[in-house]
């Protein structure tokens, strides 16, 4: 039997437990008049969104396809599964997005009756993208598996990458777009209340309340799902990919799979990451049942809960992993290399956590800064975040080492198959915390008592640690995966080829041969320049509401006294088209980027431009991911009452250091990751038309 | 006749106008007694941090030195070397503090006459500096030439590389030591005044005002000449040393002086950088000679004037430099290779100049951000500093590509080559800001008239353009130098060899060898770290002054008062203590992690450890550098009464842009520069040694 179908049932089993959480949360509560409706504001806002975006994602996509489909060396096959890819990521972002949006004023009217039923409903909320995303994966790429698998001389690796182009270029514009509008709302509903008019945070007089709400959503639900997906299936891309060189089977698979004949052998190791993955989807499902816990607000409980279910995961897929690889008779070196990933991916995670947590140094440090000033409050928090790129960075050398060792560049592939092996439950604590964190907001608005208040801010609280983690995890794996979609383009591209069972490496790939380092140099300054630009347009954004929140001051008579609404839906209106429009220079110069180096530079010096991009995105990536979220919770640990607490000059400095921090760690920084992958898979796509390059110096 | 006599005759002519212009700078008036009390409490501290400095260095250089003596494979010629390097930096960083010292207090007395003298002081004072380092530069290696260029087997080129080391130890002392000092002291100064007393930055009666002065001598004259020699005297040994591959001459050496037999193709290509470099001595002393100005005060006619400077040696040099290829007989392709360098040097400092100075948008858009908050300021101003990452490394791209095209990797050191020849008058165009600076400062603290006050600003403020410049000007250098130095490491460890007249590029070398790949990984998340430990040593001494000045207030009874007088000089013993100590866990981290690698990972790990440092410090240091230089003008640009001027939200916000670009522009982006070249150069000498280690992975 082809065992793929396994990988089919186990989808439509995530399905099935996606449609029963749903169901779950759809028949909680819907909470009182109040909520409702500010609930429905926020849906209608985020919604509003996603169909602006998709109307405009719509647009570029036809436009690749029909270019992809027109290309000689490319064709419809091609065209058809970045479609396919693109439709299936569309999917996945929207199923989430609005079961967040209906979870949120949900998880308020839960939390009326306990701290329990709460997290019960925003987690299972979250639960929804996170199981979706990896149901909606797997499933996309058996069908595709099915569908072309049998195609001559491997054609079905060079389609495959198509898929992940797809999924990529969704994810571009999902946490792009909504990294900008998301920050950009936060930013104009903060300045323009304490500023403008002295009002609070969440103050129904500021029309940008809404926009900020929605911005949450937009940006952590659906922009995180779309990267996550993008990852999952690109890792199981490259997997494949990696298992052949030109037309030959790679010669670490039949070492790999020693005893079968090369076409077994070929087809076990197409096999192996898909059912690995299988074997993570139900280890997150069971990981998602162990979440829950007791009555005490507590956040060491509430984080222990989660634990639980990430821990729980973990374990499960590598014993699941071990009998996959035992069953299907591959050496026993893959289980070590898959196991790898899995470790440095929750290591990375840890070692995210302990440089933003307020429970560590670290943080507290930057809180303890703050009493000279800001500038020396974002100082030192730069520091941090500079400092904190070395954990992830020598994991992951880690890890590649390792799983290069038992696995060649497969086991490298493979590794990335482990880290994200369990990204069902991952995802589904990270998805978990905009909820919360609305369901704060919610809670605030509607006037709730402090009890209840009490409660959702121990969920918002603990989401904001899920958060800092999961980005964490998420540039982990886009690295981790970005590497091996290079390695698998230097296959397909004809660089690396193989004589008499051994890989050839030629000169020209040589890290001293001109073309590779100018490649390496340019490369180096694409993630610069692209935070640079995103983090600009976050300011234009901010910009544009503060205006249309002034404007509405002036113009609508009765709003500051309260006896009139704002025109809440403006806000939400401007924020997506600004975002969507800012959001378009810095992709297409990612898209068009490695096209024009392949072409102009060459085949070598397109490896060197990925690899120094990767290099620079990466550290970029986790200094400001890491140094956003630690300002954020030094904040916090002042809020909390240290070093004279809210409202002491220590705490203004710390304000600043949060708002320096937000557009670095909301948009800038996660942004990279789809950059760094997305330039890493459409070189791969393209390789059938790139090999033809060898460059012009 | 051995052409290098040439070069010891420039040197020597270097070393008569240095003695010229230090007896023009001292015969000055000293000024007023109050201005002589200021410039030697001054004066003293900044001798007392240099001897004190001096100390802890002699004590690392000895035991450096009796290694390299007792290390098989290196031998007592290079230890000697190596001290010898050390010695000459010390020498010259020793002889441009002492006159930037002598020529502050003078420039005041200067400009009490007129715009013009007190441009002539200080701009003479500054050329002593950048005259003594290219003259002590080439004399240095000239010595080394004659000792030793006749030794079988190229040993010469084996010990060079110590040479480059010592000055490269030397250079790390002062510019991380230095540049903590300067900032240190510099943050406390004004933290305490203003925040503390409410009292003006240069009042006499914070203790750490005299600090704050030491600081800008020993940071941006000391830290800044032991940089520029260190890549001076690096860019000829890293030139010298690609004209041979192993134990071979280089194929690109016989083709590039055609005709000539192969030991006159060696000596030809030996001699071809130092007399390039003495070409540029001769055109920087005429270039020194250009700088004058007329008598009204306006920016654009003394930056015009420095201009004519610069530019003038940079076109002299060209010419100079063609001369000596034909003259040699050389390929005149050489030419157009040294070109490259020289001409993406002089643009480098252009786009530095476009993204920090307020003439342009750039730095203006800052300074409108900041009417919206100091969290604004900081964003638009990151972002700046990402930005302006592209020109410089596009620029070198270029030059790299051009200059192999012309003259493969010799040409590619010989572009540095071009880039570095006009030190001697951009140095001196450096040098001066420091001094403008303190004399503004004393001008103030000696009570001087308005009118006195407003030429040494309009000084100052020309010294922070050209500081700015020179910064871009050094990392560019840096960085060119750097790559030099990596390309002859890969030579001279065997890891490159020649086989038949052509260069063989092992397999193990590829960008996708996996020691690589992890070499490059490690390599990269150097940089962020150093710049971490830096950045965080800043705020330690900071916090240390803060203290003592309080401790002063408390204790000296009358000090605030005015009727007594606080004790400068524990204040500067304090920073010089602090910056020392806290300098040396990332000194050692920077001596020692190339060895390590090397040795554990192997040689070809330690290459791609080598480019992943060069590319992400090479990306932070501008990013710093210039976003440093942008929020210091922004809030200039706010100062001159833009967004409303002194005293408005717009410059409080500003005012924290400042405080945080210090660290960043004045130590932690600057100390890179040493960090890459140090890195390369130490592996480059213990290639010897390290040529035995394949690595463990």
């Amino acid at each position: 039997m082809d065992l793929v179908w396994i990988c089919v049932i186990v989808g439509f089993v995530g399905a099935g437990v996606v449609a029963y959480f749903a169901r779950y949360v759809l028949r909680q509560d819907q909470g009182s008049k109040k909520i409702r409706k500010i609930s429905s504001a926020i849906k209608e806002g985020g919604l509003a969104f996603i169909y602006r975006e998709y109307r405009t994602l719509g647009i570029v996509v036809a436009i690749i396809a029909i270019i992809l489909a027109v290309v000689p060396d490319l064709g419809w096959r091609m065209s058809v599964a970045f479609l396919f890819g693109a439709i299936c990521s569309m999917g996945a972002g929207y199923a989430g997005m609005s079961m967040a949006l209906r979870a949120n004023g949900r998880t308020c009217a839960a939390a009326q009756q306990s701290l329990n039923q709460g997290l019960r409903v925003s987690f299972r909320g979250g639960a929804v993208m996170g199981l979706t995303v990896v149901s909606v994966g797997l499933i996309g790429l058996s069908i595709l598996y099915f569908a072309w698998h049998d195609l001559p001389d491997f054609q079905f690796l060079y389609i495959i990458p198509a898929y992940g182009t797809g999924a990529s270029l969704v994810a571009l514009f999902s946490r792009v777009g909504g990294g900008i509008f998301t920050k950009g709302a936060d930013a104009g509903a903060d300045l323009v209340g304490k500023v403008e008019a002295g009002i609070p945070e969440d103050d129904p007089r500021n029309a940008a309340v809404i926009a900020d709400n929605v911005g949450d959503n937009v940006g952590d639900v659906c922009g995180m799902g779309a990267d996550l997906l993008e990852s999952y299936v690109e890792t199981v891309i490259a997997t494949m990919t990696l298992t052949t060189v030109g037309v030959a089977v790679a010669p670490w698979v039949t070492n790999l799979f020693h005893g079968f004949s090369a076409e077994a052998a070929l087809q076990a190791a197409w096999w192996l990451p898909m059912l690995i993955m299988a074997g993570g989807i139900v280890a997150s499902i069971i990981g998602c049942f162990l979440v829950r816990v007791g009555e005490k607000i507590d956040m060491s409980a509430l984080l222990a809960a989660l634990r639980r279910g990430t821990l729980g995961a973990t374990i499960l897929t590598a014993v699941f992993g071990f009998l996959v690889i035992r069953f299907l008779g591959a050496n026993l070196a893959l289980f070590w290399a898959m196991l790898a990933g899995l470790v440095a991916g929750a290591l990375i995670g840890e070692s995210t956590n302990y440089f933003t947590s307020y429970a560590f140094k670290p943080t507290q440090e930057i809180s303890e800064a703050s009493t000279t000033g800001a500038g020396a409050t974002v100082i030192r928090g730069f520091a941090t975040g500079l400092m904190s790129t070395w954990p992830p960075i020598v994991l992951i050398a880690i890890a590649i080492v390792v799983a290069f060792q038992f696995g060649n560049f497969y086991g490298v592939a493979l590794a990335c198959v482990g880290m994200l092996s369990t990204l069902g439950v991952t995802l589904a604590t990270d998805a978990y915390g905009p909820i919360a964190d609305n369901a704060g907001g919610i809670t605030t608005q509607a006037g709730l008592p402090d009890e209840v208040r009490e409660r959702t801010d121990a969920l918002d609280s603990l989401g904001n640690t899920t958060a800092a983690t999961g980005k964490g995890f998420a540039i982990g794996a886009a690295a981790m995966n970005s590497l091996g979609l290079i390695l698998a383009f230097a296959m397909a591209v004809g660089i690396v080829t193989v004589s008499e069972g051994k890989l050839i490496l030629p000169e020209a790939l040589s890290l001293l041969s001109v073309p590779v380092i100018v490649g390496i140099f340019i490369g180096a300054v694409m993630p610069p320049i692209f935070c640079a630009m995103t983090m600009k347009s976050v300011g234009v954004t901010t910009s544009a509401i503060i205006e249309e929140v002034r404007r509405q001051w002036r113009e609508i008579k009765g709003l500051m006294e309260g006896t009139a609404k704002p025109e809440y839906g403006k806000c939400v209106d401007i924020a997506t088209r600004i975002s969507l429009r800012q959001m378009l220079l810095p992709s297409i110069m990612t898209i068009v980027a490695p096209v024009i180096v392949g072409v102009v530079l060459g085949k070598y010096a397109l490896a060197g431009f990925l690899i120094g991009a990767l290099v620079t995105g990466f550290i970029l990536a986790v200094t400001l991911n890491n140094a956003g979220g630690a300002w954020d919770n030094a904040k916090k640990w002042i809020e909390a009452g240290k070093f004279g607490g809210k409202g002491s000059d220590a705490h203004k400095a710390s304000v600043v250091g949060d708002t320096v921090g937000d557009p670095m760690k909301d948009t800038a920084g996660p942004s990279l990751n789809i950059m760094l992958k997305l330039m890493s898979v459409i070189s791969l796509m393209l390789a059938p038309v790139i090999m033809h390059f060898d460059g012009l110096i």
